[in-house]
């Protein structure tokens, strides 16, 4: 089958379909998206070797449940060993001996098949188009904040970024109440989240403004992908504030500690999410996602998508594996 | 009077006392302890230039209510403004217009004088010595983290540190119930703490049971008072769990923080806290501080005192201003 694999160097390249093991289902991949991780992935991050990618849509093609047959799916990408410390205490997703797809032990989704235990299955409404579909990983990780945090109706929240995390975090923390500003670089990104509801910034405005805006924040979400944005990140939230990291990037994170231990601040570390409310948030329409893609290529051109997804201000770049128009850019 | 400060240079000098303003307090200091952020002050962290410290027990010399005066007392060290929004949302130690003793635009308490207001002083029972009053602030900020965080029976604990408020910090969590684990440097001060019931591990030893211990701890307190205590704390915490950061000091803090995402840990900083809950401690006996400390210097050898508070090792190091022999090293 073809994927898109990194070995130190990032090739489309011909490769044998999984093999399965236990219960682990051959999922036919429709379309994946790349993430910011993927990108990072290809810089050195996690040093991980093989076919990337973690977000997808598709069809189970081979079980050993036959009821899941030809189901339309998407995927958990933490596969746990049910045995370890972590598992027993119910933290799967941070299972010790845990293989996540395309990161970790495991090869991806931007390729023709892909195979994850049946477990890590959620079946996809028919509502939910797959152009909607491919967007359920990067939204549970989005909804994953709430998972972790209270927010209270007048809480002043902001969220630092304006890629596609940081989209999808403003579609759904715009709905928790609240004053809810984002700041970012790119002024057309800012612009779709102002449609959502967010009182936008430019990052050079804030600058401006440092004195009025330091502190201010009760809650504040990086989600820029870069370590740049936490420094802004702990400028902006106030004392007893908390502070959500989101972004995961190969390379050191260095800033001035001190602000962080006198304003008692509380930093909290944020990764994958919860599948069924990102697919009820879809399946509900209330959160609209597929306006956020950038460009679709097929597999064939995955080195073109990969180009694409890395220019500054790109939102979500879709990989399809489907022939015909649909596929083309 | 005389008092220790440090203008770019530390240096015992003859200064003007304190002048009153408002509800202050003179306070006759009668010992003072030298902190390790008073060392960090004198490389530049703060940018706070003016008399040191912050650790004192004294007597009210002079105030606008008679009832203080001649009672024995310590002080809390951030002095609010009562009408900023953090003060107003009962946050009076962040408040944004706060001067704080030695450290933020308010001369400190290594000095025969010092001032406060009569809202910061706590009167300090009969019962308690001066030389375990002097530890009533830097107990309080070791008191703080149970205000912050939940410790559950069954919580593994860890204190990444073995100096002077290491060494508070285990005495608190000590009476915790769960298992407490303290690593550090110095054999000596592993020795004070494995006395409080913490079962001790030098660092070396850490590095050597890695594979072991990463990832093992519900709860790490980093206390070393340097950045190099981070990525060892952050090492040792479990997915999901919680790393209070207690250390401030000069200079970057430069480390992955991948692992922080991905593991989804929380970061807790802290920093000053409850005195009443350290006098009670003190009063009931519940905490042993005296030992702790290395070394008494009076007023006059100030640079002496500091000298001695910078070598690896040390404990606590009073400052006595009181003359006579208690004062002799």
């Amino acid at each position: 089958m073809k994927a898109i694999v990194f070995d130190g160097t990032l090739r489309v390249s011909e490769v044998p379909p999984p093999r399965l093991s236990g219960t682990e289902a051959l999922i036919r991949v429709l379309q994946a998206g790349i993430c910011n991780t993927d990108i990072e992935i290809t810089r050195g991050y996690h040093q991980f070797h093989g076919i990337l990618g973690h977000e997808f849509v598709g069809v189970v093609e081979q079980t050993t449940d036959p009821r899941w047959r030809g189901r339309r799916v998407v995927g958990e990408i933490n596969c746990a060993c049910h045995h370890c410390d972590l598992c027993l205490r119910g933290l799967e997703k941070h299972c010790r001996n845990r293989t996540v797809l395309g990161i970790v032990s495991r090869p991806g989704s931007l390729a023709e098949f892909c195979a994850l235990p049946l477990e890590n299955l959620h079946e996809v409404p028919d509502e939910i188009p797959n152009d909607e579909a491919v967007f359920v990983e990067p939204l549970a990780a989005a909804c994953e904040i709430l998972e972790q945090i209270t927010v209270l109706p007048d809480d002043r929240l902001c969220v630092v970024g304006d890629g596609k995390l940081a989209q999808l975090i403003v579609r759904v923390l715009a709905r928790q109440g609240g004053v809810l500003t984002a700041i970012g670089k790119h002024e057309k990104n800012l612009d779709r989240m102002a449609g959502c509801g967010a009182r936008v910034l430019l990052l050079d405005a804030v600058e401006d403004e440092r004195k009025q805006l330091m502190g201010t924040f009760d809650i504040v979400v990086e989600a820029t992908g870069s370590p740049s944005g936490f420094q802004t990140a702990l400028m902006l939230v106030r004392p007893r504030g908390t502070l959500v990291l989101k972004s995961t990037y190969h390379g050191a994170l260095s800033f001035d500690a001190a602000p962080l231990v006198v304003n008692e601040v509380r930093v909290v570390g944020s990764r994958c999410g919860p599948f069924r409310t990102a697919l009820e948030k879809l399946q509900r329409q209330e959160v609209e996602v597929s306006s956020l893609i950038s460009a679709r290529y097929p597999l064939t051109r995955g080195l073109d998508a990969f180009e694409q997804a890395r220019k500054s201000g790109t939102l979500k770049v879709l990989v399809s594996m489907e022939t015909g128009d649909r596929a083309s850019h």
